[in-house]
């Protein structure tokens, strides 16, 4: 069964202490495609400007990402430059060119709005909501934030999540949300602003899931080299999403192996710049490390 | 089979943004005693001043733990006063008095000496290489450290961790140990200074064991309510040993489940001042929440 996702799409430049890498693919709904593709075909609703290369659109094909949702408008694609610290764990943003994301309202197909799951990845949650309006009965939907529409958009956010199975959003995010400093006391409160599931992204540290069957403690894959984690959290719910839509039946069966799913693709998204490293994993590569996950975690 | 624990023997005064809670019972040996008591009996080598209060004793007493090593010197007990922010994640030491644990030097009695499980509990490195320069063959010795050891007593540091199986230590000391940024690199620069199996401990985001069978990643047990980290890695320790030391057989068949019993008594120690809660938790109460933690990591 396939998935729409609904996000950004832009160009990253991104600095690290060691290299530059300019007009990357990068934006939420490319890293979640591409590693939603590992599991099932992803339909991709969003906008790019005249300006983006056509070997991006290739990569897409190259994943059977389905494009018919994917807006071409006048005007510059939203353009990212941001910089790394040495350890990785901070980042600034340079500059931020909105381009032709800045009047992006999603039209779907008639195909799209029968999709049955849904990941509405990071992007103004008013668009993620214009989406949400569109679709018919989905079976299961999962919003993705980020701390800026916290700090901007809060009420449309809140209006959203009333409406979506699933929020998945990181540490910092979730206590800012739910006013809590601790993530265990935070879980309480988020469920109270709609999602039967939320799910806590702790980066390295790995994830937690709470739900009607209660916790569950994802562990992060290990990670030798950390070259760029700019995608990681798009990656994760990206595959989390795929792995569910592939899995169909009862979403709570599946739904922890689909968090390890999530780790393995943002292990191989921090292993190089933008998408390339992701990008050359495949379902093979993901597998063998969700059984290695497994493994870590085994008693 | 029983343990044996060096350590230190303390008076803690600990200051809280909510609450002043002076001469607690502490110290690493006091911690990782009543841990392990819950699973074996511990053997405990410390000293402690003619001001220690019988009502600490008595405690001792009550867990079990067996009492032909702890000197009584002349001179004021081992007393750290410290204060926590608001998040308890960062501590400040206001004062500290060595007190008769200046010119404490183990002296093990004939029995202690042929104990098999050795648990060198967090104290001065040079004091701890005593000890184990004491013991006959012992199965399995596991030492704990601290940041200030790798200050001001390296070499002495160095040199005993040629001699133990395990080493146990948080993940700032091991960064600082291996001179390694990255935990998983740090892990093969921690094996080289000699011991078989390293353990980093991450507070609340859990453990890393690495041994000849791989990694295992445990997770801290999720707590609503954190009152008081202090003695929470000592009782992991102690937890983790005594446990091991109740099995018997081969360590390797149940280290992993022995970081597990080490969370679950962390736990306890952080919800309350010293060691309140987690004396009260007994093998029943740190059993069910190894059972909860399975659960928490079980796909």
């Amino acid at each position: 069964m396939s998935l729409l996702i609904v996000g950004t799409t832009a160009l990253d430049s991104i600095k690290t202490p060691y290299s530059e890498n300019p007009r990357l693919l990068g934006g939420s709904a490319s890293f979640a495609a591409v590693a939603a593709s590992a599991f099932t075909r992803p339909h991709l609703v969003g906008v790019v400007g005249k300006d983006f290369p056509a070997r991006y659109i290739n990569l897409y094909r190259r994943h059977e990402i389905d494009l018919s949702g994917l807006q071409r408008a006048p005007g510059q694609t939203f353009h990212w430059s941001g910089e790394y610290e040495v350890n990785m764990n901070h980042r600034r943003t340079l500059d931020t060119v909105l381009g032709v994301l800045e009047h992006f309202s999603p039209v779907l197909t008639p195909a799209h709005t029968r999709l049955p799951y849904v990941l509405l990845a990071n992007i103004a949650p008013a668009v993620q909501s214009r989406v949400l309006d569109q679709m018919r009965r989905p079976k299961f939907v999962m919003a993705d934030t980020m701390d800026l529409w916290l700090n901007i958009a809060l009420p449309d956010l809140l209006s959203l999540l009333r409406r979506v199975d699933a929020l998945v959003l990181n540490d910092g995010e979730a206590r800012q949300l739910a006013g809590q400093d601790n993530l265990i006391n935070a879980l309480p409160c988020l469920h109270r602003l709609g999602p039967r599931y939320v799910i806590i992204k702790k980066g390295e540290h790995g994830s937690i899931l709470s739900g009607p069957d209660g916790l569950f403690l994802a562990p992060a894959y290990p990670l030798k080299n950390l070259v760029d984690p700019t995608g990681a959290g798009d990656s994760f719910a990206g595959a989390l999403m795929g792995y569910l839509a592939s899995q169909g039946g009862a979403v709570k069966a599946h739904l922890r192996d689909a968090l390890l799913h999530g780790s393995a693709a943002a292990s191989f998204c921090c292993e190089g710049f933008g998408l390339r490293r992701l990008a050359a994993a495949g379902h093979a590569g993901v597998a063998q490390r969700v059984r290695e996950l497994r493994k870590l975690t085994a008693v």
